[in-house]
């Protein structure tokens, strides 16, 4: 285990528990002492470690600090878990060796769940052998043998989290505007994310086959509503930046003559841009 | 049962499924039919149909539709699901009668389903009377006096639903450019929104205390891995319109020194706007 910042040690944690026989470095040597007071080997050296195991997880800060220690020689497989972009995903894939990138999905504490999700991309028989350990962390998720795409589903996914996250919060300025309390609405809005993960769900279809039919409704519908959120946070103050961003969206749908589709048109202006 | 648009004719179907007498109307008389044939009463007019009930459901196209046809001398319960603002349902609500306000959180096929949910304000007393009728419909949600809240918590929910898809949208665009398929990432995405929920879970209480600790993750971290969202979506030439405005969110929090706090502290730019 290379690198032991919190989610390494909760990596390298994980693996103690599930009964491994774990190797630890960090650039700091501090870090290792409470797991190697949990079993752990501490290594002397970057390189030291990276012969010690058949298998090498690395989560450093990031992919220059990574390829400043690894080993070009290195024996075994190269489990990347550090936050990066697929091109330097690919990149580092391109440089030889046994490679599989992967995107954690979850914070520290929720290493060791298997409701918790990783995802891998990459060497597909480096994944197969890898994959008993690499279950110890969390539900690994084969993404195939593109090393990138773990990093990309990765971003992806955080930027489905921050928009429904901005959302909620935007929601949440306009409801405690009119005195209503972040608890009393909160559930509702996490009740709610089912029925929108059910729209999701019928709108893949869509996008792959590039037809949206506004069955369930439609973009002239969508407009006229957005007006209501615009108008509803310009009355309270709040910021309707993201309101606006939506509502634009919609009305430039619109205008290109797809009223009667769904929301799932709007897929097209993005790839357009 | 006042107006037969697909909503108000899926409401009158659901009252008629439970047992109840249904007397309707509908500006265009023909779309009356159907119910009929299923057991309504056809009322000759709008006033007729509101003379008819102890509880008159309103379903229109918007609130001016509405007043032109309201009976000032409404004998019973009004419980006006027209689509309108919250503005608009406390106006209504002042005209005088025992009035209740409602939002429709689901399409006309989830009407009748008790997982889908109605959000009902106003008259208290009248809404306990009328709450095992309108439990035919979905489950009924009491916000409480407040006549407004209903319109103001629908309008907010579907501001998270018109959030999510997009931010799903823009990660669908993201990962296709890339060769992946939106029916391979959606169910990942979606999966992905439970632990999302639990986020927004944890920050409703520090909304509510104004403290907005990054245990999980700071504004800096996240600032760090939007950059990283940006990025991948000018490289694969998708808008970044979404991915920036949440840029520049992290980014002038943590300007102005909160980058140890979490995302729940976004909140206090969307007030100050």
């Amino acid at each position: 285990m290379l690198g032991l910042g919190q989610m390494g040690s909760a990596l390298a944690e994980a693996f103690l528990r599930a009964g491994h026989r774990v190797t630890v470095w960090n650039r700091s040597p501090a870090k290792a002492e409470p797991l190697v007071a949990q079993g752990a080997q501490a290594a002397s050296s970057a390189v030291e470690a990276q012969r010690s195991a058949p298998v090498v997880v690395a989560c450093v800060l990031d992919y220059p600090a990574l390829t400043e220690i690894l080993d070009p020689e290195l024996p075994g497989i190269l489990v990347n878990l550090t936050s990066g972009s697929p091109e330097q995903a690919r990149e580092m894939a391109g440089r030889g060796g046994r490679y599989v990138d992967g995107g954690i999905m979850t914070t520290p504490p929720g290493i060791g769940d298997q409701r918790s999700m990783i995802l891998y991309s990459g060497d597909q028989d480096a994944l197969a052998e890898a994959s008993g350990l690499l279950s110890a962390l969390a539900e690994p998720i084969n993404l195939g043998a593109d090393p990138g795409l773990a990093a990309l589903y990765d971003t992806a996914l955080l930027g489905i989290m921050w928009s429904t996250l901005t959302g909620w919060l935007h929601a949440t300025a306009l409801v405690t505007a009119d005195g209503a309390t972040a608890e009393h609405f909160t559930p509702l809005a996490t009740r709610w994310l089912g029925p929108v993960a059910g729209f999701i769900s019928s709108y893949a279809p869509q996008v792959d086959s590039g037809s949206y039919p506004g069955s369930d409704a439609t973009l002239d519908v969508h407009l006229a509503t957005l007006d209501h959120l615009v108008h509803a946070s310009e009355v309270r103050k709040v910021d309707a930046a993201l309101p606006r961003l939506l509502h634009d969206y919609a009305r430039r749908a619109v205008e290109s003559g797809h009223g009667a589709d769904g929301w799932a048109r709007i897929i097209e202006l993005l790839r357009a841009a």
